[in-house]
């Protein structure tokens, strides 16, 4: 099991925060070893870091959601195949060794494609590697690399959003433009910016007057526990709904646009996502709302051509679905809303069609969710992948 | 303010329930002229009777949603004018006095049609009386006609659902029927049987295998707590879900019918129903899913004819949202979800365009959700009530 240290001096850490300074929910300890990671459980209501020490530790901490969102479980995997080698004793042999780690780490969790692909990168660049004091610096520098790189992806999703967040803002002449987002895919999700809140995020330094309907996102409250906190922590004017709400608002003219995040599209345009957004697009869609998936590179899955009979959907434990976890009191309690002997079912994801999405918002510019237009931007991913039959 | 009794006896009452006994939501104690009532608000984990003596307890009632469902809101808003008939002190004229507090129950809730009509039907019996006993029995009498009209209603209801539900089951070829819901429409919302659930629960009397998804319907969890209860006490199979599965199960064959109750029903089709419902009638339709709606002729409102435009959606308490109740050990407790500083918006109800219904099944039969098909069903309520221009 992983250590959990509460941080006592937060209000530092968020004033850090709010203030565009560069904390992370993942960062490498480099002299002890050690892996930190905010432990995203309890937000909003305590503000924890825990210490990742093993690959264990990473597998628990995926598991059991201490870290979430697709591109911070492909960082938190890469990170998981640097504490792999940081604690082989070299009794076998390395690349087995390796091997068997890295597919440990890949079963953690099925949905997310940034899981294998962050996990595989790191171990390509140590396989035949023979020097031990080299692939521990290889595995954290790759693994830091990809950090960077998705953050740096997220930045450029911020700037290619936010020119589709003006434009309504200009038609508007002015007016609140409403964003409807389900989940988090926010910074805590994604290193920095995020995926769905990166143009959000664009938008507010741009003095653009925004407002975001922030999806409740039941059954473990994403929304209404971190993208509400970290709405609220950078200042965007924000109102937690339940899941149930969104067509309503949709229909009274309450929403100009959606933008949700992903945890693997296919190269046919059909998005996997937390439960409940295929609700969301249906009702964008009946509304004529255009419907944004924003999504680094990294969580389009080349191989797939049909989501909703190829993606491997989660189901998580139901207890999820019976109790809830918030504040009484000062302390953090689940209580529990059904009847004890009622159960439940908890599918974590669904897949929204390609038909359903207006576009991505990728970090190389907007692209249709046809199989076309997803080649044309990313076509030398494509034929590295060997994904989309031409 | 209303008192409340804890029943003891709980056990005794939820046998009577289980075993098919006539225990209702509502019901008046004749010797002492007080109103009974099961406290909903504290179901599953608590079972609680509370009296109502006042026209103002009532309101009370109502507004807290210690009664709630259409149906029974307007069987409750019907003992509420006995309640005012005998609290009458005789002070001032009685016709007057009738309808100010009738005008302050109607005002209680503003979607559910069923309230105005429960409460002006009894009003109706009563101006122009003048033998203050007599009245009191003419508004006793009144109400508990109304409740037992609505039980016959939802009885019947439910035997013409079963042959929709029966239909499926051929064609499964006795497979199990899977229904979803979402909120209670059960016989805690109607007295007895149940709008939605009665076609439910006669399947289960009928022997058909059938099993249910059940909504668990946030912010007030009427679904997770009440609907749950209720099929767990008469052994109808069924698994809780939130409201963003509602989707995926029907992508994946696993819904064969989705039936909801409703608030508030134009004469063109346009359903108004918990928040929610318009979502998982898209979802319905985009998966060639029936998408039905049980109601009794109280709850069409004649007079309407576009859902979306005409329906008044109330408003509650966003703290319904913020905060989630349940059980800790042993105890009812409320949990703050979202950070303190986050505000929510909490719309109770959408409006179900009638284009996305499959059809209405009603006291006097199924029929589609069109103006032609309503108005042929009960022509004789139109012309009473001039609702709809020929």
């Amino acid at each position: 099991m992983f250590s959990q240290n509460v941080v006592v001096n937060n209000a530092e850490l968020l004033i850090r925060k709010a203030n565009g300074g560069n904390m992370r929910p993942i960062w490498p300890d480099k002299d002890s070893g050690i892996v930190k990671v905010i432990d995203q459980r309890f937000l909003p209501h305590k503000f924890a870091i825990s210490d990742l020490k093993s690959v264990d530790d990473v597998i628990n901490a995926i598991k059991r959601m201490v870290v979430r969102g697709a591109p911070l479980i492909g960082v938190t995997g890469a990170y998981g195949v640097y504490l792999a080698v940081i604690n082989f004793d070299g009794k076998t042999g390395f690349d087995d060794f390796l091997i068997n780690e890295c597919n440990k780490l890949k079963a953690t969790r099925p949905t997310a494609v940034n899981l294998s692909w962050g996990v595989d990168r790191v171990k390509h660049k140590l396989l035949k590697m023979t020097n031990q004091s080299a692939r521990i610096d290889m595995a954290r520098d790759e693994a830091a690399k990809i950090a960077d790189e998705e953050v740096e992806n997220c930045k450029k999703i911020g700037e290619n959003g936010l020119r589709l967040i003006d434009e309504i803002w200009i038609k508007k002449k002015g007016e609140i433009v409403n964003i409807l987002t389900h989940c988090n895919a926010g910074w805590l999700a994604c290193v920095e910016y995020g995926t769905a809140t990166a143009p959000i995020y664009a938008a507010c330094e741009n003095n653009i007057d925004i407002h975001v309907w922030v999806d409740e996102t039941r059954p473990l409250n994403q929304g209404a526990r971190l993208t509400a906190w970290e709405l609220g922590k950078h200042g965007v004017k924000h109102t937690v709904i339940t899941d149930n709400a969104g067509g309503h608002l949709m229909q009274h003219g309450m929403v100009d646009m959606v933008i949700v995040g992903t945890d693997r599209t296919t190269c046919t345009g059909d998005v996997a996502n937390k439960i409940g957004t295929y609700l969301k697009a249906l009702a964008a869609r009946d509304n004529n709302i255009p419907f944004y998936v924003a999504l680094p590179s990294s969580t389009f899955d080349w191989k797939l051509n049909d989501g909703v009979k190829e993606i491997s959907i989660e189901e998580r434990d139901p207890d999820e679905v019976r109790y809830v976890q918030g504040l009484e009191h000062g302390s953090i309690k689940s209580v529990l809303i059904s009847p004890a002997s009622s159960p439940a079912a908890n599918f974590a994801f669904d897949v929204t069609p390609a038909r359903l999405v207006t576009a991505f918002i990728t970090e190389r510019g907007v692209c249709k969710a046809t199989k076309q237009d997803i080649k044309r931007m990313f076509s030398e991913k494509i034929i590295q992948k060997k994904g989309i039959p031409s």
